[in-house]
């Protein structure tokens, strides 16, 4: 591997770090607060990134250096983004898990009492989950090739499951398009929460956490906070969108909208929230006493938050009864779309995988027949369909020994099983210990730090970080 | 499809089952308990039996009978075997859950105060364990085979993953072997109970439901009730030993002894047992105050117990601390080996499982190598790599169905995600409500309905009942 162009590609995305990290400087000074905290960070960011800058390396672009700008590249934004928040009086390990909560859209949090924070730290935290979520959709098929890496294979790694749908022939049309959409959408989520009352401040963190399907909030209550049906309704309704594929929502909004519904994992994401909100409702309305209404108002909210990934809460659900926790769970397993800022396994690998259980089912009274898996009406290639299994495998193999280690350390059954998905599926709270209401403080530092490499593992889709810990991967 | 030849089929069975409950008639007479309820059995099993009988059809044996008769025949066992239960005062549906476990070596209970009822009954209650682990080892390749349905096929639908390795050429001959080793090793678990001091009684009920994987006991108390580490040893070692592949203890027994160690599953299987029980010991010492010997003496034969899928306890684990039954839990969704009596996903399929992980994985970094998964030296093709991810994905698909109704119906969360588990893979107790010193009888009736399907479901392998309920099984 030539580390000489890794170091040199870290160099340019940390120097952009500490630019962007104006921004939340410039809101501190507006509210009167602290500077020194951004002033430090984007000292020491950008003096880093200008250090790296330095090994102006010509060598050629490989696999092995894509896969090391990738995983390092989130690694680093993740230990530079935590600067603030380390000068902000939180631990170095606290802030290095709130950093990667955020930049990994994951919405995990150790703040205890989160509206001691200051404004400026609060958006910054904010402000991290819509780059992240930026980055996922577009570092990978712009930045990247703009810098010489091979494109496709980092869409290879990046793009899960068969989506490598070409929208545009060139690959870095593609991720303009895809940012202008991420961008127009943000702006729109924006105005609506404007027009619904919303300060601007408001307005603007929520969307950030919104789009990238993260779930920081400024406020300990999370969208709670606002008492609106009118603004979760808003909010949920670009929770849905952020977990959907924006290529889709590309060709929904300038080509034809019967795009949207012609997709099929689009369908069976969308059958699946309205599946899973119909029996939360009732649930909820059995069990909790609420009317049907606010059940609905809570089920659908809570569905499209969890399987999106995002994580916000507008109850405290960890409260609900277990058949209605149990539905929530469940939904943590899927995850967002192909091509969304949503983590998680992804709804089309769980929808190629029960086609693939079908097609078994079939065979075993068909012995002989050949029958392909299909999807969007194309049949679907088996080296696809083994990179889902893989993927699949590995990432329970990568939740049970987390799951295990967590419980080793002390955690309870339903926080380890619920905090593992919740960090490797980038949701964000999961229940019990880590409810939404409640915090990752807690749980001891061999955890969060199994938590943090969750969070990366799940955000960069699992091969992209394994493959930088095989001896395969530094042998020359 | 030809139902006469399946009723036929069934005739046969019933009438072989109606004999087979003199055995049951004589404990009772022995004992000088009531021989009404084995009576009445008798009577209507054989009745029913030689009416079905006349059903003397001579077509063809195809795929679709063959699993009807394979389905439908352990339900028809499950449902005649129940009626010493129901004429015992137990409640129909209770019957049936208790004789569904019990033909499907699960080893859940609904009895409330097992002591309380007759020797004969709880005689009658491990004898269909031992039963229903002769005919998962034998029936598919024997019987059936004899009564004229394609063997080849019926093996296929029953021997877990690619171990369709022939022992013998021909098919019946293997299944007497088996027969053989399964009952030759039968007899010397009861000699070597005998010996460390068990009754007769308590020496063959024991090892009926070892040997089985079935985890039954005459005592509330399970092995704990002899407070015998001596037994528990004893126990251990057979539980291990019907949790392995009995085609190869016919080799090791008879050929060589080298052949159990070197076959893959068996040496993943051995490992898995002894990394868990080294944990579970080291947790059981830190967290319950148990010495070292005492923990290991608890951890290996809980593990093994559990792993094997026979669901004996020597401790209330339910007591235990998470971290520890978080290993048991874990091992739940292992299961024993193919061609074992144990029930579970298979250790084969999870060895194959994760090397098909191991593979992707090694295919990220070399996108254009070819490598084969293999087992035994051997490459496996890609049609049973298949087979095994469509019947993992099915599996966890009837779990999670199973675990939501569960939780729906009002059980919580630990409680139905363990039943289900407990049900599905044949194994016996879950934690909680259903925990080892615990029962199933508080669960709702359609939740009981759920649990027999569930371990009907487990027992034959997924796919065999599954058809039953597909609408192409029914037409013509």
């Amino acid at each position: 591997m030539n580390s000489k162009i890794v170091l040199y590609v870290l160099g340019g995305l940390l120097r952009f770090l500490g630019m962007l990290m104006i921004i939340p400087l410039a809101v501190a000074y507006y509210y009167g607060e602290s500077l020194t905290p951004f002033l430090i960070a984007i000292l020491i960011t950008c003096l880093v990134g200008f250090l790296l800058l330095t090994y102006k390396s010509e060598g050629e672009w490989l696999l092995k250096e894509g896969f090391a700008i990738v995983g390092f590249g989130w690694l680093a934004a993740a230990v530079f983004g935590a600067i603030p928040f380390a000068m902000d009086g939180i631990t170095p390990l606290n802030a290095l898990f709130e950093s990667m909560s955020a930049f990994t859209t994951t919405g995990s949090t150790i703040l205890v009492d989160i509206e001691s924070h200051s404004r400026s730290i609060l958006f910054w935290r904010c402000m991290m989950q819509w780059l992240g979520g930026m980055g996922i959709i577009v570092l990978f098929i712009a930045i990247l090739p703009k810098l010489g890496v091979a494109g496709r294979q980092m869409f290879r790694a990046e793009a899960p499951g068969p989506t490598e749908d070409k929208l545009k022939p060139r690959i870095r049309e593609t991720a303009k398009i895809l940012w202008m959409v991420y961008l127009v959408i943000s702006i729109v989520e924006v105005l609506a929460l404007l027009l619904a009352g919303l300060s601007f401040y408001d307005a603007i963190t929520h969307t950030f956490t919104t789009m990238a399907c993260g779930g920081f909030s400024p406020y300990g209550q999370s969208v709670a906070a606002f008492e609106s049906p009118l603004v979760e309704a808003i909010i949920t309704f670009f929770m849905f969108v952020a977990g959907a594929n924006f290529a889709l929502h590309y060709r929904a909004l300038y080509v034809n909208k019967k795009y949207l519904f012609k997709d099929d994992e689009f369908r069976f994401y969308t059958a699946t929230v309205l599946a899973a909100s119909a029996l939360l409702t009732i649930l909820l309305w059995r069990d909790m006493g609420t009317d049907l209404f606010t059940s609905f108002r809570y089920a659908i909210f809570q569905v499209v938050s969890i399987i999106t990934t995002t994580g916000y809460a507008t109850v405290d659900f960890n409260l609900w009864s277990d058949s209605a926790k149990m539905i929530l769970l469940t939904v943590m397993f899927i995850g967002g779309c192909a091509g969304s800022t949503g983590g998680g396994i992804k709804v089309v690998r769980i929808l190629l995988l029960l086609r693939h259980g079908r097609r078994e089912l079939f065979k075993v009274m068909h012995p002989r027949a050949i029958k392909a898996i299909k999807f969007n009406g194309k049949s679907v290639p088996d080296e696809v369909v083994n990179s889902i299994v893989s993927f699949v495998v590995i990432y329970l193999l990568i939740y049970l020994s987390s799951t295990v280690i967590l419980s080793v350390l002390g955690l309870d059954l339903i926080s380890s099983i619920t905090a593992s998905i919740a960090t490797l599926g980038n949701i964000g709270p999961g229940f019990n210990v880590v409810g939404p209401m409640g915090t990752f403080a807690s749980i001891p530092p061999l955890g969060k730090l199994i938590l943090i490499a969750n969070m990366w593992i799940g955000r960069l889709e699992v091969y992209t970080v394994i493959v930088l810990f095989t001896p395969e991967f530094w042998n020359r």
